[in-house]
């Protein structure tokens, strides 16, 4: 029997204050969403220009002028709008409100009689819902919906609310199975998972009913975009989608049938997301199975140890099993981002840690790898291993940037990352019944709804530096329930005191539950045994045979140019090699880093034949490793995650 | 001061009968020429259409009907009479040499009044000459002007060779740096080396100066192709060429002031072969130096170990220093072919032995690799590594096919392939004053005009497999001339033998010179010693760091899954393992195997888990290697060349 899903607690109510944190989500308010707003309003000199709010300007007051940007420029606003809502609920901030209602006038000024809301077909006259393949109308109604949404939660404002609602009840006019009523589903899946939330917020079945409809029609055969793609002729938005086959799209084969992770992986994930929700919604048993089926394929398949997904560029995709190279990978920061969407859904349903620890996987790795420490540069593609010379000149990795990248024109990384960071809440804790789940352990104060009332947590912790997590309850009163905290998996001893005294909690799916009567002050200690450790990878990944990765805690560790210098393919080290924990200070902002011996070619001595036989030297080395979420905050180098292997 | 280039013997003075190269040889004059005939008269059922005969029909008959095929189709008829004109010059074939004639007779009457012959232009009425970068007119006109000057060699047969001597005539009116004429060069450099030739067939020193001509305003800025490009608007043939720069073209600065090999590596090694053909022409000694320098920074630092070069598909083109990944590369068979004419020019003016490994290394793995036992399956794309299911799943790799293909509609490989089969004489022997240059130890009888007079040898040898030599004088009386036999820089221990009795040869820059005066019926023993080996890459190489690669002589081995099953990325040996040779009958038609001892990973005792605390363990096993050229004939399969060292 499925339980209740849990609820994340609702932003207002969790707040962060984290060393390790705090730096990141700062940057979200202080230089992101300021910097964003100028953006999308084409006032940054030098950047390539956004056209958003110009084109809802053209709409607003009827120019014939043309529409200007990608067919989807519109979400531009709307992921601002998302993340300054997150914002606004932790903190007021007048000017930003201000701001943000502005952007909501122009969005209810482009909004056409019957509640259809897209600028670029408003304004160019194409014909609506013609081209679902490509022409991204439901995608982008989806981030205006989570936009509205959260500005709603947020402000209590119903303004925008009311706008994407109307056009919610045009799409459901127009969206269906019946007789008459347009077949077609998302080219790029969103609005699945944003009619949920609509559905949540405004109580209307009818936004849920849509959701599943698309979902359920998905890949049904023929296949929708197949005979759309008649019409088409070949003349394509994206080039590129000549060449691609309907699995990029998660379209297949019906949805129900689909048991690996197919296609373009932020669809698909995007996907999973919506079909998590629908099986929680529905208490759909099937479907919530065949989601752990695919969520499974993705974490023990096709899953870089940072919690990147996607093995190739072209297509930004999924291959097959196994597949996971390392420099030629394109592991998207918003797949990531996706990734730990679908993994909190289906914690939320499940109450199983390990979608959490995925979660933590990605959180702490691929997503922070997207943002630079100025929080002005990103990184859209990830690998684990870049060689500047080669990456800058080989043109099979001409996706893979050496530095991270200004914001562009068409971005959808950097405000996806920013709409994470100012939302970090909704993954910090949950609550059920009278249970409140310790998921993430960052710094914060803590407030839920619990059936005992509202009960108030302060957590700290310097984590995964540390292990110690201390838990405070504050408030007035004692309270009875359960508080869960997450064993990760990867945590072989753990200890957990309350008010210093050691207690055994029972422990289920990765979580230790200790129900008791609460009084104000009373303290729980829990210890996680967080050791610097060699990763092995299932060897049926080709890529890594015969390479280890320092891990700890969550966090991925690497070898930069920086510390270690060139030719970090060559660096060899046991798996059985002593470790010395060392924070630095001086290096990136204070981070805490780990030395090793190891042995490494003596490029010294090696002459300038190609082939031969002249075996390298090896010479004995110390090396240092570094977060890889910090990587390439030092200016261009080489780094390295998959070090080779003493046997 | 640079000597005379030495010449080639004539093909027709170059009989070969060697037990390993006949089956190949063979294949082009049974199967590939027969088929290819049909295949350029659309008559092939199931083969994608070459139109090329349609299309000089179109001409001849003055039809209004539409070019079909690519701009440079014309090429095809081309590529197929050199590979005819070779063929004949061998061995007579009636039937094989009307159809020539006719092929001819079409190309004449297409030919127009003041000489031009493209039929693209012709049918089109595209302007002539108006798009250098990408129209291929000039590279078409080389093609056409190497087939006659091969058929005019082969059969003394007029008709072609003035028709291309027209053209030429044409060509020289049109292109030069003088005022008012053209002062573009070929987007695809082809021309020049066929104008070299077509210059020393009929001695006329204008087509010679145009090549010149061409070759050293190549890259004078301001770039031609960049003025062209502005008329062009973006309109590109090939859309690709949008992303490329004039390093693509080898037009990125002027060409005496290249000295890396850059761009697409096809249009690159042609062009160095013209250079190389202006350096001996016009004894330019700086020229030559240059010529030495790119093929140094080709062969020591981008080469793979089986002669491919072109590291990358996107661009089919040279990287960087040292980027020579072993599962993502192009090693089109094309531009192997180009590497070992540049060689073979580079050798015949220096009389350096170094050129003529290169020339070795080249043909016995890739260009063989390239063509499938069965005469009818090509590989255009050659890896050191293909892992099935990842080279078809993984888009990265689409370039990389995990079988031999059939010929296509457009086919630059097989029939580059088949020309270079039929004129490998052209690479076994050279002379120059008196002496005669011993290159490939391929068995053949071998008659060439020294200083002396007419000189006959018998070269016998079993050659990688053995390497024993046997070189027999035939013809009726005494002559005193020099056999200059080439020491394999590999071979690190020789000995000669005249007549039984050892002597010590003068070595000089990688040739062996004995000069005396050869009764008929001496006979010289080389033994080289040609042991199976393990040979290391240079740890520059980032893909080959802590792996060997096994070669025999200029052989390179690999790893088949037929022989050694699944995930031979797992396979560890030492370059200090015992290797037992093993002719095997049942193999491969017959074929010299290697086995040797070493460790794998043991995957039935690997989990599920994707990253854990698992040790992979290893166990011994013993592995069978067998020629790079042959892999791929037993259907799909793993394939390694490079495997991880034990250290």
């Amino acid at each position: 029997m499925m339980q209740q899903r849990l609820k994340s607690v609702a932003l207002e109510n969790v707040r962060i204050h984290d060393v390790f944190w705090d730096k990141y989500i700062d940057l979200v308010e202080d230089v992101i969403l300021p910097f964003q707003w100028e953006l999308i309003n084409d006032r940054v000199e030098g950047a390539e220009k956004s056209y958003c709010i110009q084109n809802f300007r053209i709409v607003n007051e009827k120019r014939k002028e043309p529409h200007m940007g990608m067919v989807f420029q519109d979400t531009d606003v709307a992921k601002w709008l998302e993340a300054v809502a997150y914002s606004l609920a932790k903190k007021p901030n007048a000017k930003l409100e201000e701001l943000a209602d502005q952007a909501i006038s122009l969005i209810e000024g482009a909004q056409c009689e019957d509640g259809y809301l897209n600028t670029y077909y408003t304004i160019t006259g194409k014909e609506r819902w013609s081209d679902l393949l490509e022409g991204h109308e439901l995608y982008t109604a989806g981030h205006m919906i989570e936009a509205a949404v959260a500005y709603y939660e947020a402000t209590g404002k119903e303004k925008f609310l009311r706008v994407v609602s109307r056009f919610a009840d045009y799409m459901c006019d127009v969206f269906g199975s019946e007789e008459g009523k347009n077949h077609g589903y998302p080219g790029h899946p969103e609005v699945e998972l944003a009619l949920v939330k609509l559905y949540h917020t405004t109580g209307e079945e009818r936004y849920l009913a849509l959701a599943d409809h698309f979902v359920r029609s998905r890949g049904e055969q023929p296949c929708y975009f197949e005979k759309e793609d008649c019409v088409r002729e070949g003349n394509y938005i994206f080039p590129e989608f000549a060449d691609f086959r309907m699995d990029y799209l998660q379209a297949h084969m019906p949805l129900r049938e689909q048991k690996t992770a197919e296609g373009h992986a932020v669809r698909a994930v995007y996907l999973y997301s919506a079909m998590a929700d629908l099986a929680g919604e529905y208490r759909d048993e099937e479907l919530l199975k065949q989601c752990g089926e695919l969520w499974e394929n993705i974490t023990q398949r096709r899953m870089y140890i940072t919690g990147g997904i996607g093995s190739a560029a072209f297509g930004e995709r999924f291959t097959c099993d196994y597949d996971l190279p390392n420099n030629t990978n394109y592991s998207e920061s918003c797949a990531t981002i996706g990734l730990a969407m679908f993994s909190n859904r289906m914690f939320q349903i499940t109450r199983d840690g390990k979608y959490m620890d995925t979660v933590e996987q990605a959180l702490y790795n691929t997503l922070l790898a997207g943002i630079a420490m100025d929080g002005r540069h990103f990184f859209y593609v990830n690998p684990l291993e870049v060689i500047p010379e080669v990456a800058e000149n080989n043109p099979t990795m001409r996706h893979v940037k050496t530095e991270r990248q200004k914001w562009f024109g068409v971005a959808c990384c950097p405000p996806n990352i920013s709409r994470t960071l100012a939302s970090m809440g909704n993954y910090i804790c949950a609550a059920g019944e009278n249970t409140i789940y310790s998921n993430l352990f960052i710094s914060s104060e803590i407030s839920a709804e619990l059936e005992c009332g509202t009960v108030g947590i302060r957590l700290a912790a310097d984590y995964p530096s540390k292990g110690e997590i201390l838990y405070g309850f504050t408030g007035e009163e004692a309270k009875t329930f359960t508080l869960a905290m997450r064993r990760p998996g990867y945590c072989s001893r753990c200890t957990v005191k309350v008010n210093r005294e050691e207690v055994f909690p029972r422990e289920e799916k990765g979580y230790l539950y200790l129900n008791r009567t609460w009084m104000p002050g009373d303290q729980v200690e829990l210890s996680l045994d967080v050791p610097f450790r060699f990763v092995h990878c299932n060897p049926r990944v080709h890529e890594n045979i015969g390479r280890i990765a320092l891990m700890k805690g969550p966090r991925v560790y690497c070898l930069e140019e920086a510390d270690n210098g060139k030719y970090l393919r060559s660096v060899m080290v046991s798996p059985d090699a002593e470790i010395t924990e060392e924070y630095r200070e001086d290096l990136l902002g204070g981070t805490l880093c780990a030395a090793f011996q190891g042995k490494r070619i003596d490029y010294s001595q090696v002459s300038e034949v190609l082939y031969g036989d002249e075996r390298p030297a090896y010479t004995e080395d110390t090396f240092t490793a570094v977060p890889y979420c910090e990587w390439n905050n030092r200016g261009k180098g080489e780094m390295i995650v998959w070090m080779r292997e003493c046997l």
